[in-house]
């Protein structure tokens, strides 16, 4: 490479992150995305049974821009009885015109983390209820924290519930989420979040539904962030099923995985009632009417989302 | 990463290299890759029409070795015009228990030009004639150079005959590539290249075959290294058909791409006869039986190469 390749920990990673605002550039993204304007083949995949190991290639680029991203992001599972974290990662960021490399983005998968919180604040940006009276959350992890976090900067709430499977770890996560002008507290089960809330995210492993159609109230919105593979679910097929409106970040996705194809294969929604993100951001696709409506949003996670945070933290 | 990840510049990977047996590697991939103890999914791909350039994503690994190795490289065919190579890429090592980045070889597409011809080595040293009279060599570009260098490690024969379109860069070549102890000449004609040698590499990404069948003499190896996209073609598949040991690199990708792709297609040669360079090199299918048979080796690159040889970098 004539151009220095820029390597990038996760210090300086953190710092050019700054100056991001991650949530316009989520909205870019999946605009870009739906407008055809991306190139984003079928991800690469490598398997690993002893310890047992995932491994996904993400790549793509949006047409006509400077960069193409390819992003490597693991999932190990005995780690963390090494003392490490089970997901590890990081993005390489290519110019389209000369195939230079640009930069190596060391972020252990970090950036994969904000990308999808940043979605979720999206989602809720364009669906939510216009008054939120309270946010759940399911599930206690690093996502659940960056949903919470990014919900933070695009709705106005100070109150949230929190769900999870390990009591200690609900009331830790409420502790820490807690400061003075924001109030997390625990629910007992799963289904006290959907009665108390009316903007929900989810965000476990889950393989069978955490919340029960009967549970959802009118007005709520829902974002499904936790089922990214065909075996996890977090929401009744129901759910999807009475909603007015039905958000994917990506149609031909979700087809396969995440809580729309669980309602797809069970014939409770049609994909022709789809809507993706993207189209909704550009005002191509109506969005919540009234307040008495029920949405979902099921983000599976799109590699242009990659391609649209390394490129932002590069520049 | 808790361990630091090690970021190799070419300095620092050609010093590494210094104390690599590349070849050996090489046979070592290869048997490996024959016994099936490798993990090596599809390509992954990005095509860009302006300017063009292509980009081809590589993964894989050896069952129960330490790393994984991703490998992005590309081609911009205008590149040349803005003073910079063509080709491109770097290497990934991550390690196989814990999906922890071990190592970023910054190699800019320069490991993938060494494996690919220390297998030409490989290939040489399992199937070239007893007594190399004289090496032919087709094409001039780093290839070639780098397929005549790696053969003098491996073939007692002090006289090379090497065939170019452009006669200024062969005659170019022939001088850079003698010394005292190595005599480099220029052939006038790819056909001569036939007639005056009896070890041939074919180095160029011709789409019509260089070599007729006519002109290949009894008790010659070829190892043909250009083709390695189905639209190429350096060899008559005549030259396949007559040929007493057909080797590939790869069997499976064979069928789709190189000389082989070819032959099988014209119906001169049955998958059934093809024997992988893995399995002669375990000994477990035999090699040349005499002087007089004309054999070939098709080498369309695999995975494991580069798994293998930055491995052998980083260890």
């Amino acid at each position: 490479m004539t151009e220095q390749t820029r390597i990038m920990d996760w210090d300086s990673i953190s710092k050019a992150l700054a100056s991001v605002d991650v949530v316009a550039e989520m909205e870019r993204a999946f605009v870009a995305y739906s407008a055809d304007k991306c190139v984003i083949p079928p991800v690469g995949e490598l398997n690993f049974t002893e310890p047992r190991g995932d491994v996904h290639i993400k790549y793509g680029y949006v047409r006509d821009e400077e960069f193409y991203v390819v992003k490597i992001a693991s999932g190990f599972y005995d780690n963390p009885s090494l003392g490490l974290a089970s997901s590890n990662g990081l993005m390489l960021l290519f110019r389209q015109r000369t195939g230079e490399l640009a930069a190596v983005l060391l972020d252990e998968g970090r950036l994969t983390d904000i990308r999808t919180a940043a979605a979720g604040a999206v989602a809720a940006r364009h669906l939510a209820p216009s008054e939120v009276t309270r946010i759940g959350i399911l599930g206690t992890g690093t996502q659940a924290r960056l949903q919470l976090e990014y919900l933070r900067g695009v709705v106005d709430c100070e109150r949230a519930l929190v769900w999870g499977r390990n009591p200690e770890r609900s009331e830790q996560f409420a502790r820490e989420m807690s400061d003075g002008d924001f109030q997390v507290e625990v629910a007992a089960a799963s289904s006290d979040v959907a009665a108390m809330c009316n903007l929900i995210v989810t965000t476990t492993p889950a393989e069978s539904p955490l919340l029960d159609r009967a549970a959802v109230r009118p007005g709520t919105h829902i974002t499904a962030v936790g089922s990214d593979s065909p075996a996890k679910q977090e929401l009744d097929a129901a759910i999807l099923g009475v909603s007015e409106l039905v958000v994917a970040d990506s149609i031909s996705q979700c087809r396969e995985r995440g809580e729309i194809s669980h309602a797809l294969r069970a014939g409770v929604i049609q994909e022709a009632d789809l809507v993706e993100l993207g189209a909704l951001i550009a005002g191509q696709a109506p969005g919540r009417q009234n307040d008495q409506q029920i949405t979902v949003a099921d983000l599976t996670g799109v590699a242009v989302q990659d391609v649209q945070i390394a490129s932002a933290v590069f520049v």
